[in-house]
C-alpha cells in the first residue's frame, strides 16, 4: 500500500537539512547539506529536487504529499523568504519554486518557528500549549505558541525576540539597533563578550584562544568545567541578559516554558541556570519559579525538518 | 418577543461600572458605583444583584442569559479574583458568588482583557486579529490579542505587560521588582517622575501644583498645551518609556496597533507622539513605521462592560 510521506526542509545560512518524513514523525532518510547562499537559490532548489526524485524512485510505495519549508525571514502569509541574512537571494518566493516543480502542497515558517512546530508535534513540548522555543545559533531565533497555536502576528514576523531590546543604547546589533538580545545571547553575542573581556585583558590566553571567527561553544564549556574564571565570567554574563529577555517575554506570554535548540544550547545549565536565576528575580510574584527552562530532545537538525513537515501534516 | 440580555460588569480599585447589554453591543443601561474594597466582596456583589434585580423587574421582555466579569487580577481559567491590588478580598470565587444569586453562564477575566475584548467586538479593532489594548490608569495593564484570539497563557495571566522591565535596576515598582514599565509610564509611574524632577527643582510651583495624591492628568495636559517646559518634559520622558515597552511587545508579537484606553490615555498624542517616536526607533527594520497607536473610541467605562459581556456573546 502506498504511505504519504512529506519533504521537510530546514534551510540554514551555512547548511540546509531535508529529510522525507512520515505522519508518525518517523524520518525515513535525511541529508545535510551545504547552502550555498552566493549562489541562486534555484541551485539549492534543484539539488534538493534531483534528490527527492531518486528517493522517490528508490521507494515507490512512498507518495510525496506535500512539501514544508522552514528558513530564516521565511513568511508563512507570502511563501516569501525575505532578504535572508547569510543569504545572497534577495527577496524569493520559495513555495512558488517548489510547486512548479513537484506540484504539491508547500508551506513556509520562519526557522525557529519550525523548530517550535517540531517540539510541538514530535519533541518536548507534545502536551504543552503555552511555550516558546529558543533556538541559540549565531543569532537568536525565537517561535511562540500560545493557547495551542504558532503566534505570527498580523504580517508574519512575530517571534524575533532575538530583536527585542534588553539594553536601551546598549551593543551595537547586526540589525541596525541597539541593546537587542541577540547582541548578547547568541554565538555572535558571545563573540562581543569576549571582545569587551580582551579590551580589559588584552594578554589572556584564553580569551586569544576562543576569540575565532567561528565562536566553538565546546572550547569555553570544557574552560568552564575546569573552573576557568573567565569561562565563567562569560557564561554568567549571557545567561543573566537572556534571563532579561526570557522575563520581559513570559511576563507578556506567561509560557508553562522556555525551550531551547540549537548549537549553543549545548552549553545547557552553564548558560541556562544564570538564566533563569535572572528571569526569576525579574518576574513578578507569583511567576517566579513556575516557569521551566528546558534543552530539547531533538536531535540537532531534526526538529527543524520535522517542524517544516508538520506544516503539511498539522496544518 | 423576549430578548436576551447580559450583565456586563468591570470591577476597578475605587468604581465599579455595570450595565445591561444585548448582543448587537446596546447597553441598555448602565452605572458606575463606588467598589468599596475594605469591606466585604459580598457588598460590592449584593449591591449589584439588587440593582439587577430591580433592572429586570422593571424590563419584563429582557432575559438575563449571562454574567461577564472584568476585574484586577481576574482569572479566566479558575473565576478567582487574586489578590486584587486596592482591594482587601484576598482569593475570592467571583463566578461562584454570581452563579449562586442567579444561577446562570457566569465568566470572568482582567480589567484589561475585558477592555481588549470590547475593542476587539465593538471597538476600533472590530477588523483587527492582532492588536494589544493598554489600559493607562493608576497603573499600566494590556489584553493581548494575536491571530484573532485573546492570550492568556498557561495560567490565565498573560499580557502583564506594566510589570515588563524596560529599565534594569530602575524605578522600584509596586510590584516588588524594578524598573517596570508601569513604574514609569502610568499615573503612578508619572507620580514618580515628578517626584524626580522636584529633587532637581524643589520650589518649581507647577510641580507642586501637580505633586498630589492622586496625579491629575488634565492639569498637566493644559500645562503642556500652555508651553509648560516641565510638563513637555514629563510626557517626553513618560512617552519614551512607553515606547521602549510597545517595542518590545511588537518584536514578540507584531500586532497592527496599540489601542489606549483609560484615564491618561487622554494625553493623547502628547504622550503617543514620543511613545511612536520611541518605538519606532527600537524596531527592528522594516517594523518601523508600521504599527498604529490608536485611542479607543469607547466612552470611558464602556470597554470594560462591552467585553465583559462579549464573554458571554462570543466566548
Amino acid at each position: 500500500m502506498d504511505s504519504p510521506v512529506v519533504l521537510g526542509i530546514d534551510i540554514g545560512g551555512t547548511n540546509t537539512v531535508y529529510g522525507f518524513i512520515g505522519e508518525d514523525g518517523h524520518i525515513y532518510e535525511h541529508e545535510e547539506i551545504p547552502t550555498k547562499g552566493a549562489d541562486l537559490v534555484t541551485d539549492l532548489v534543484g539539488r534538493i529536487e534531483s534528490r527527492t526524485n531518486q528517493f522517490l524512485n528508490d521507494n515507490p510505495q512512498l507518495v510525496l504529499c506535500g512539501i514544508g519549508v522552514g528558513a530564516p525571514n521565511g513568511n508563512h502569509f507570502t511563501g516569501m523568504i525575505q532578504d535572508p541574512p547569510n543569504l545572497s537571494w534577495g527577496n524569493v518566493n520559495i513555495v512558488e519554486l517548489f510547486k512548479e516543480r513537484f506540484n504539491c502542497n508547500t508551506s513556509l515558517t520562519n526557522d525557529a518557528n519550525a523548530a517550535a512546530l517540531g517540539e510541538k508535534h514530535y519533541g518536548v513540548a507534545k502536551d504543552m500549549n503555552d511555550f516558546i522555543v529558543i533556538t541559540l545559533g549565531t543569532g537568536l531565533g525565537s517561535g511562540i505558541f500560545s493557547g495551542g497555536k504558532l503566534l505570527y502576528g498580523h504580517d508574519g514576523f512575530a517571534g524575533e525576540m532575538g530583536h527585542m531590546p534588553v539594553e536601551y543604547d546598549g551593543r551595537n546589533c547586526n540589525c541596525g539597533n541597539r541593546g537587542c538580545l541577540e547582541s548578547y545571547a547568541s554565538a555572535s553575542g558571545i563573540k562581543k563578550t569576549i571582545e569587551d573581556l580582551q579590551k580589559e585583558l588584552p594578554n589572556d590566553e584564553f580569551l586569544n584562544s576562543i576569540h575565532t571567527d567561528k565562536i566553538d561553544g565546546l572550547l569555553i564549556d570544557s574552560a568552564f568545567d575546569n573552573g576557568n574564571e573567565l569561562a565563567k565570567r562569560i557564561y554568567e554574563f549571557t545567561g543573566n541578559k537572556l534571563g532579561q529577555g526570557l522575563a520581559q517575554a513570559a511576563t507578556l506570554l506567561s509560557p508553562e516554558a522556555f525551550i531551547f535548540y540549537g548549537g549553543f544550547s549545548n552549553a545547557g545549565d552553564r548558560i541556562l541556570k544564570p538564566a533563569k536565576e535572572s528571569m526569576d528575580r525579574h518576574l513578578i510574584n507569583g511567576h517566579a519559579g513556575t516557569i521551566e527552562l528546558i534543552r530539547s530532545g531533538l536531535p540537532q537538525g531534526q526538529a527543524g525538518i520535522l517542524g517544516a513537515a508538520s506544516l503539511i501534516w498539522a496544518p
